[in-house]
């Protein structure tokens, strides 16, 4: 199976790309599945269901969140209601939503997807990621009744991210992070089979302080004071993410690529 | 000028490839001046006096260090008889060693180096690294006394790279970040001429956790509860960095490039 | 009952004055059990398998622990043991030990001892431990199987500390604070019955940066660079901790008051 | 010289019981001056000039803020024109004010009022306290052109409050901290003559969790997610402090007892 998984969508730039780009991108690519991150896709805060709604009807078969879940208060009753839509499986006991799902593809093939939060230097803390992640692994085995499992680990710390690769080896078709907004040249195949990359990247403008417009965040670093709500920069989103390649018996990875379309940054689409 | 800066050598498996590396990658690059990030050259935490002149003597021109700079004891003395070191601005009133050199390559141009440690994320609280930038390049104004300009921004978080890479655009040949070990794909020229990338990435195993043996993070990240010291991983090392070129009039960027040589990671070289 | 709780045990000088001051403390205060904190009992970093013994023979019914549980590594296998000894309920799902204890006193009058970490500015991530504590405090409802109920909340934030308070209020006879090692004067009954104290603080010398000889800590502090291990400091040291008087039948609070015995901080011992 | 020193005033609670008890406190406390952190006379967040007038009509002689210093913008201009306010000395280069101020009492004796933010633990970062502190009492020697000095060290982790009391012993009157908004029972004279307490505690309702409203930080705490904002509890307002008696020769410290009036905590009065 060929999937796509694109990081953060960072506001209307982000949703902007999305919606004109994603389509052609997916042919390119001839992606049989679409994973796209939308934790920021509203404002740069959480995403509501109006552009949860837009991101699956522009292309996107799966959509993670992340910290920035819930930020949008109509998330939390429209993702009881939307099987699409991943929230971390250890964001809160009494959040609302599941922490992973099955999507299928056009030939009936299933992609388990789900998302775990780091706990090293984020804002609030979470529970264990490894434990919550080892459970759903071990309901889902490779070569069982999935053909193939994406896990996306929100985190800021690249050790607590490589220690998640390397706790999902063999176990996941890849790991992929989130949650930094800037793209990892580190895309590998595991020791075991399992794709990894530390960071999709964000479908946002990369001219800004991650997708958000420069102006405000200079500001609070350098006088410590802010003045003015942080809003997202409106120049051209790069489509950011990465495209694993997948056996369908084994469920483990046979390539892995990064994409970047569209932009300031360097392009690249896989052959 | 043609400037090459490698992140972070870790350990043994770091050095190695710098000592039989560095000299046919400088050569492949045409690099005028190589600079590279030494912090975790000794056993991953800090350079010993040894083998910072082992890494100077295997190609380096000027070595930077970050929050590991004095791990070592015997670097306290060492850096204030070695003008090619230089440690963190903001690492601490009272630490020995310059916060900025320059060095000059074979025709003769100088290149200031310099490096701040980030705040945000960082283990130790350190001083505004932003009013410490600020000092060194009024000092050293662009198209003045030196040809170019390269910053190395020590710092966990993206957003606080991406800002000080704004924060010096027009001023600074090069913001290049290191400290996560993992290379960025973010490599671009800012809209007033400084040459970006968030991360270099390490000289390292990157079949590992940021250049550490995987076995006690990954039981530290389970169990919650240490075993073993951290030891680097032995496996062939990947150098990671960036090409910058500069303009030698005005001391800003016509070109920036990532560079992979050796290891795991898909290699890349700068034509 | 009368139950007498008292803070991190600090090293040698903390051992000292629980040897030769609780005994007579206890007889002074009439209190029916006494519950230590141990966690810095062995050079400040856990505590030894002996010291647990040593600090139970001189008249502690119960110990807790807390993040340094097992920075002794005797301890380990020790806890598995002994079941008067207690480790935070959300230490990590792989640690040995049990999160509560019951321990009877002369009359056979039982109390429930449980301890959880806060999850705010601590060294570590730790599971949420709000609902770690329901789970214990649901299963042994006051005025059933047990008569009373003490809850340790190590901690570092304030804010997480009073809200542990309000989350327990007339489900436990107290809810107490550790880890910052400095006692608190905020004892007084909340609105539904439970006594609270924000930190009990600890057995240890107050000459000292939080138990710890002076000279190293704050040479960290002033210079970012430390040169020898941390030390507890060997001063006389204050018992410190807190005295809860709570109704058989209801096993809520009818009385706190802050015990301060012995060393330099000012002396109050409860009528 | 005797100085009352009050930690943080927390909104309309902690306004009110200085309005109404801080004159007849001062009367009964005989205090020669009255010092007050007002970082949170505001809805909690940050203090209006308005209401900083109110304070220093009610009998404060001197205020000290704190992290939240400019969380109301209007104090960014008010603090130039009014040269009894103190913000912290290291708050950030760019910010208004002044860090150190000096008042007089009735007869003419002269207190300098300092604060410094610490470093650990904090929300933002910032500078180093120790270099910034050591400046100002170097410039100010006891026994010299005035007769005492208060340092309010406005930070979270006792570790850092008790090392800048070791730092600055014998060289302050006194060093009290605040922001912890609990009132710790460590009162005591240091080795060198300065008195010391962890921190003074707040102004406000202490049935709350540090000042605000139960509910909304515990929903937070316990679900992860928040829906209102934080506001100050209205109960009766303990005002908690500190007071200090110097020697106006010597400048140092010749007792040192806590002071809790009104609310829901222990009275306690020194005589
Ligand atoms: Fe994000
Ligand atoms: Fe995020
Ligand atoms: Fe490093
Ligand atoms: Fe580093
Ligand atoms: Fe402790
Ligand atoms: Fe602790
Ligand atoms: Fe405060
Ligand atoms: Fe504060």
């Amino acid at each position: 199976m060929r999937i796509l998984f694109l990081g953060d969508v960072m506001g209307r730039a982000g949703r902007r790309a999305i919606v004109e780009r994603l389509a052609p991108l997916r042919a390119r690519l001839k992606a049989d599945l679409v994973v796209v991150n939308a934790e920021n896709a509203s404002g740069g805060r959480g995403c509501t269901a109006g552009h949860a709604q837009l991101l699956l009807e522009s292309g996107a078969d799966c959509l993670t969140l992340g910290d920035h879940a819930f930020d949008q208060k109509d998330m939390m009753a429209f993702i009881d209601r939307e099987p699409r839509i991943v929230r971390p499986l250890n964001f809160a006991k009494e959040a609302p939503g599941r922490g992973s799902t099955i999507v299928s593809d056009a030939r009936g093939r299933k992609l388990l997807v789900t998302q775990a939060l780091g706990q090293v230097f984020m804002s609030r803390p979470y529970d264990d990621p490894f434990s919550a992640l080892d459970a759903v692994l071990r309901a889902h085995p490779p070569g069982g009744m999935i053909q193939a499992c994406l896990v996306d680990i929100h985190a800021e710390a690249t050790s607590e991210k490589m220690a998640t690769g390397h706790f999902c080896d063999g176990r996941a078709s890849a790991v992929v992070g989130t949650h930094t907004h800037v793209p990892t040249s580190d895309a590998q195949i595991l020791s075991r089979g399992t794709a990894y990359q530390s960071d999709a990247g964000m479908c946002g403008d990369y001219d800004s302080v991650i997708g958000m417009d420069k102006a405000e965040p200079l500001r609070r670093f350098i006088t410590g004071m802010g003045r003015d709500r942080f809003t997202p920069a409106e120049g051209e989103a790069t489509l950011s993410g990465t495209l694993v390649v997948t056996d369908d018996r084994t469920g483990l990875a046979t390539a892995v690529e990064p994409v970047r379309d569209g932009g300031r940054l360097s392009q690249t689409h896989p052959a």
